[in-house]
């Protein structure tokens, strides 16, 4: 499963859309036991969530637009497939959500790649599901410091924490998931499906409780003056890098 | 306390019954302040659950099989008496959780020797309170890739991963128990027990609480015909390997 | 924020009350964005919670004072401010406890210097939010060994186990922890501060409301007999050493 938003594989409603539909038919789809989640743009695993799909919108707009996050999420992390990550590229907030989500993570050993949840960075927040899906991967005190910081780390640094699993050679990326993957399904899928629902669940249900507080509460937060004018500050510095 | 149920101590129903007994025997007596629990068969600490009490028989039977492994674990991981494992040998399964019950665990530096919840490997999953008292131990993430995988750790592997405490050459396993055990007793009896409590009551709760729906859970899971089949078959390769 | 209780910043009743003040005071005063706590008293960071508080006294005398470390810790652990702990002598029990309720840890590096949980040592026990506290940062496993065997742990091993971030040169240790503290106020303070909360909320929720039943468990424990006379026999040993 390569994703394919040009340039940078930026998480826009409709990306996420076509990726939950996408995925949804892999999952009914009984030949499919497992996918290899990577980007058709080396260098840049996913840019995260499109922020201009967060800047002067409607609340109608946002609240589509969050649904489909958590849709996303609630489809990854649930997944029954064996999901392995190739991340080839650098992959900051929801793009290091989508590697979080999966069974296994390899990153390219390439220190100019990072990796992290950086959203108080640009001012704005990660909701408690990013969060209890990094804790599930790093533990706690490791999210926290990362969290508060919006931290970024290099490949070697992302190894050294545990927020991915294997640094391999760039061009060696591919072959290695295939390889983990097939080592992945010699288990018997019934029995490790179901161990992937005993570990995940209390984690998805939680989400599942109160996911239209969790929708107000984006929207609320994100149709704020402050935040709004922040993330306008930010674009502007995007544009000009370019 | 020496495990003696040859070849391999595995948990049968009546080496389970006598185990929980003889726990509580042990637990009134005011004298006996630890326990160091050893295989009375070197090579093997335990072979884990016995799967012919799992295979053919009478959901009755099933059920007062599972009460005891319950009881097992709610003795052993509830236990007020200071309790070390000396791990002689391999130790999958239900014998990594006699393992994980315990306040400390000591294992014989022979990379031949394995240990770890194996359970997918054959087919069958951990139940919650397995994967609660892994997590306890390890941490959620390497819990997560070892119970899906049913990854056995070689004893080298399981002290990097915080799976054992500590390696010892094989002949020093016994004394070096007792020495742990001399330190461990040290500590005022009253504030340990405390202590130890508020560190495991959740955990143990949670089981107490769903007790019932986890027997049921276990009974219509090993009953399906798909399981029996898995199960025949993983005993007969067993019987051939003899 | 310099803790001045001579000679080694015992938490006593007075000295927690003025301490929350003056960190409420702190918290609302919008200049003030961070604190560094450290003591003015080199060598000894904090002895913990003042025993002659818990000892003879009436159970109004034990209510207050626990209400007041409850106090102590909902502020702390609570802050909007980036707390940094320059941790600049040894710190048991209560001493620890502080640090462990800020967003970062610098310890001097002199392996005379301890740091620990070690309230089972003097037969007592940590109650259920110390715990969490250190759970939350050094893990479950490491606090069950450490909460049950009252384990101090000297600079070098505290940083092995993650119980401190970093050990700096005892000279070095205000420099440090004041370009950590330019550090962690560059990110934004609304998204940082909402981050924390995040983080945090669940484990403080859970004393909030249990606050009551907290101090009534603490007040039943401390007024047993045997408690009170071993207790006593500690502060004999302590009133000789001196």
């Amino acid at each position: 499963m390569k994703m394919k938003n040009p340039p940078v594989n930026r998480l826009s409603l409709d990306f996420l859309t076509e990726f939950s539909i996408g995925l949804e038919k892999l999952e009914i789809d009984r030949v499919c036991r497992g996918i290899i989640l990577t980007s058709a743009s080396p260098g840049i695993f996913s840019a995260g969530l499109d922020i201009t799909e967060m800047v002067g919108k409607s609340a109608e707009h946002y609240t589509a637009f969050w649904r489909a996050v958590q849709e996303m999420w609630l489809k990854l992390y649930g997944s029954n497939m064996v999901t392995i990550a190739a991340i080839n590229g650098s992959s900051p907030a929801g793009g290091c959500l989508l590697a979080l989500c999966s069974d296994y993570r390899i990153m390219a050993d390439n220190p100019a790649y990072a990796i992290g949840l950086n959203e108080t960075q640009l001012g704005i927040v990660a909701p408690f599901w990013f969060k209890d899906t990094m804790i599930n991967t790093v533990g706690n005190r490791v999210t926290e410091q990362s969290l508060q910081l919006g931290q970024m780390y290099p490949s070697p640094d992302a190894l050294k924490i545990g927020l991915v699993d294997q640094l391999v050679p760039e061009d060696k990326i591919q072959s290695t998931a295939a390889a983990i993957m097939t080592k992945w399904l010699t288990v018997p899928d019934h029995a490790r499906q179901l161990t992937k629902s005993v570990m995940r669940k209390t984690t998805i249900d939680k989400l599942v409780k109160q996911r239209e507080a969790d929708i107000n509460n984006f929207v609320s937060f994100i149709t704020r003056d402050s935040i709004q004018k922040s993330l306008q500050v930010y674009m502007e510095r995007l544009k000009q890098k370019k």
